[in-house]
């Protein structure tokens, strides 16, 4: 992975909690251990101190779907906020990973004396509603290509770097990973992937991903999934039906 | 729609936020009335009081897709913490409604004064994550029957009562509407619809839909959907590829 250049989003929200929250004990994962999940729940909070962590969940039929990359100085594991006896997400270090936890039954306490750390962690919250809504949007609407595409673009603003001539480059994900955060096979995210290189567009090998943003970004703008081309024609929801 | 009958999810999680939240104004929209929208961005968070609320976004092709139906007594407009300026999600009174607002930029004071306050909008928006991560797994590996069937069970959880002989009603949704949620056309909805209560999982008319929880759920173990059924025989994530 490029170490080199700027990165595309600066994490400026959670700065506010990084200021708020009170040092905890780091733990290290080693690539590939798990840090929560159905079979371990969780009652923690977590912040991530140096590596990544992705979040996933698996569906009735063993499939993995892929929520997120966490980064370092995001956190991750609100869904144990809840209490809920069964807990579907799982945290794994996808590369060696510092960490460090806040139990959720001191949040009472820690927000009370700062309320700047409820507010940040709030906005946090929100955003990755927002980000949710964004995806539910795109498995909506968008086709399989549009989904790679978006996808690639939401990671690379995530970790990627920006190269002299302007290629952004990013950490050499699988196929086997694109395809459990798009919702479809290794093979036909493999398909989608020579399409997007042969056309110019990205550029893969065991080194990294790069891609050029504006030529994805056309291929959003290509025209709607044939599932939904026609729904834009039809009427008020507010209608009846019978 | 069925005015009788035991609601199916007690909402305990606002409980504590009804208690904590100062009154306010209480401001009515009649019936399909936007609450607010990307021509009329809020900095207000919101709490139905009385009717539904449908929160929705509009995809680059037009498209509507429904987030969720807002009922009394729940909160939404929690993106306005973001602070963003673009913010796709409207909010549109599903029926004639009537809510509170409280500014944004007054919650850091509110929560200052209310840590259980604050823990208790932390538990809301980590609900709304994890329903949303649900939402994502299913677009991720059902297929479009499953979709539906989960989503009229989500409804019914969420809206329906139960009835004497055990089926689940709730307000007649139109097929647009449903697929909206769904992420597919009015008409594909209708073949489902139709094959379903062909099968005697569901029935339909202008006064409702009613439902079968344990037929519906039979629907959703009757194994992936074709695009992803050869997924699970899959690799590691953390192999390499070119």
């Amino acid at each position: 992975m490029a170490s080199s250049g700027m990165s595309l989003v600066p994490t400026a929200r959670t700065e506010d909690v990084l200021e708020q929250l009170p040092i905890s004990r780091t733990t290290e994962y080693a690539k590939g251990r798990v840090i929560y999940g159905p079979d371990n729940p969780s009652n923690y909070v977590y912040l991530v101190v140096s590596g990544k962590v992705t979040t996933s969940r698996t569906a009735a039929d063993g499939t993995q779907v892929l929520l997120e990359i966490i980064l370092p100085d995001e956190i991750f594991g609100e869904s144990s906020f809840l209490n809920m006896p069964h807990r579907p997400e799982r945290a794994i270090a996808l590369e060696s990973s510092k960490v460090m936890k806040w139990a959720v039954s001191d949040f009472e306490d820690l927000v009370s004396k700062r309320p700047r750390l409820s507010v940040a962690l709030l906005q946090i919250f929100a955003q990755r509603n927002a980000d949710s809504a964004s995806r539910i949007e795109s498995f909506a609407t968008d086709n399989i290509e549009q989904r790679l595409a978006r996808s690639l673009l939401h990671f690379s603003a995530r970790l990627g770097t920006v190269e002299a001539g302007g290629a952004e480059h990013m950490m050499p994900f699988t196929h086997l990973f694109l395809s459990q955060y798009i919702g479809t096979t290794r093979e036909i995210v493999t398909q989608h992937m020579n399409r997007l290189r042969n056309r110019g567009f990205i550029s893969y090998s065991r080194l990294g991903i790069q891609l050029y943003r504006e030529n994805l970004t056309a291929v959003l703008e290509a025209g709607p999934s044939p599932s939904t081309a026609h729904q834009k024609s039809q009427g008020s929801i507010y209608e009846n039906q019978t």
